[in-house]
């Protein structure tokens, strides 16, 4: 791919990112296949619960837990039943997610409450919450009980995390609190998206990679600053994807998404325009027309709220590449390891 | 309580089972409330996800797998974890079902998307299933790893079963297909009702009595008959209940859930009947006019599809009684087995 900003080296970094992300999400997605039997076809659940984890996503999730595992010392295949375990939930929380945002699109398709009513697509998303449950079974046979008891406590712990983020953010959306600020926002982001994009793929992978020999701590800066540069980076493509991303460009502004982007722009707004941003936010999605969110991008990018998101989600990066070398410290060195260090600059220059 | 078929024997009988069900109710809910920390106070989760748990349910789940697990030579203490989780899956299971029926009421106030909108409560939801696997992680403490794994599996199994019995209903709802039987609502209503309520429990409790040493395939088809008929006079009630009953009377015709009741009547009636009410089906909620719940309603008395309905739970609850002389014939005597002997008739005289 290649993006604008990126030279020669960022254009061979991408490649081995993309080969890694190749590698390591097909055999994610042949473990995960054997959760989700072709042969079992009905209309009213199993057709609907393969249809996300069948469209094509990064599989950055479950890549980041085998990497760390085997730069920990394990193999791929003492890792691919956590990584698809992973990739089942992300699965099922975007399925809720998508109802709760009343979204349209996912990976370029119609969202799947959008194509067989919000009904069936919730069922169906608890459906896949419950399926992502059972690779971690295979775990005690693979692993041990202790080791697979622990990655089982991991899991509830990254989908308790994740559930309070999104608690907070549909919260805000609901009760439209205006002294939001970027603090509150990372604490948001923290608990929403950093669990289970980096914290506990990397968490688990060590535990795997290590037997358990490690304290995972280190993992929880790691993760945090990574995930947030990630969701940052997300919020970014929301107002200026290409082609390439799946999803309404402007989709966030419409649901009326508290990003770190729409902080900015209201914080650095007149108090007139903070006034007509409340009364905004304070609409039904519906009621909220084509020119607002037309002059609600005119202050963004009259606030250069972009470019302070960009600035913001770099220096997280950074933090994150500091953590990086004290968390992986006792890696060996190896593909594994220069793979996970990639990801984190190779995030802020994906275009889906 | 005592209702208008029961005779003296039955009033002791009652008195017996409200009894039983106080004394395992407020046991775990005891253990409930550690789970649900009234310290714990935010309004966008934890008010949510402690509000359904602590409106009063009859606890019958919890209790009826208490009492099998004392049947089978257990303590109260043994099982009791075990049935805190079940409640709250229960709990889960209804914040859900209550938004994919678009119900009005539960347990006599609001639903709790009605009280919050749809985004918090699905995710309330979602936390409630998440908080029901927390008891299962102490089973390992008390009853062994070997034990604590079964009944997590056991959890897993239900859940699933569960999710497909509302698949196959929510998708009935949705197509509208006229051909379903009396045969397809009992599959329906063993996958979506007689697991949670009756099969799980009487498997858990047998597993932690036996300590895992007996076969549990008995306890399905005693499970399955009890169930039906649970979920048979739960049909009734929404047609006929009183002022205890704590939904929308007729709420379910307006929701146009398939019912043994509904069946019967479209079963029933002219041609020219069952054309009509197939356009009714066919109508959105918000379509169908309190006029054509009226017309159903005098369907209904005119095809005594109630009659039929009371016939067909009595004959289930009377192939319960007889399951359970088979499934209980190692059990200890005494007031837990007399209990779950009660229950299975009790819950054709209960009024909500």
């Amino acid at each position: 791919m290649g993006s604008s900003d990126s030279g020669l080296l960022g254009d061979v970094a991408d490649q081995f990112v993309l080969d890694m992300l190749k590698e390591y999400g097909e055999l994610t997605r042949e473990r995960l296949s054997a959760y989700l039997p072709r042969a079992q076809s009905d209309a009213y659940l199993f057709d609907l619960v393969r249809d996300y984890p069948l469209r094509t996503g990064k599989m950055l999730r479950p890549s980041l837990c085998i990497a760390t595992a085997c730069a920990f010392g394990a193999t791929a295949a003492d890792a691919v039943g956590s990584a698809a375990s992973i990739e089942l939930m992300h699965n099922a929380l975007l399925v809720h997610d998508d109802i709760e945002d009343g979204s349209d699109e996912r990976r370029g398709q119609p969202t799947l409450h959008a194509l067989h009513g919000m009904p069936l697509a919730l069922n169906a998303g608890d459906a896949l919450a419950l399926l992502s449950l059972r690779p971690l079974k295979e775990n005690f046979r693979r692993l041990g009980p202790g080791l697979a008891l622990r990655i089982f406590e991991e899991t509830e712990r990254m989908a308790w995390e994740t559930t309070e983020g999104q608690a907070l953010e549909l919260g805000w959306r609901k009760d439209n609190p205006l002294g939001i600020d970027a603090s509150d926002y990372l604490t948001m982001v923290l608990k929403k998206t950093c669990w289970l994009t980096a914290i506990h793929p990397l968490r688990v992978g060590c535990l795997i990679g290590t037997r358990g020999r490690m304290p995972l701590d280190p993992m929880i800066r790691l993760g945090f600053f990574f995930g947030a540069a990630f969701q940052i980076q997300d919020d970014l493509l929301n107002l200026v994807g290409g082609a390439a991303y799946g999803k309404e460009i402007n989709g966030d502004l419409l649901e009326g998404k508290r990003t770190l982007i729409l902080i900015e722009a209201m914080g650095r707004g007149s108090s007139a325009e903070r006034a007509r941003l409340a009364r905004f936010l304070g609409l039904e999605r519906v009621r909220r027309r084509p020119r607002d969110i037309e002059w609600l991008r005119r202050l963004i990018d009259r606030t250069a709220a972009l470019e302070h998101a960009r600035v913001t989600a770099r220096a997280l990066a950074g933090a994150a590449l500091y953590e990086f070398e004290h968390a992986f410290a006792n890696a060996r060195p190896g593909r594994d390891q220069d793979f996970v260090r990639a990801l984190i600059t190779w995030v802020l220059r994906r275009v889906h």
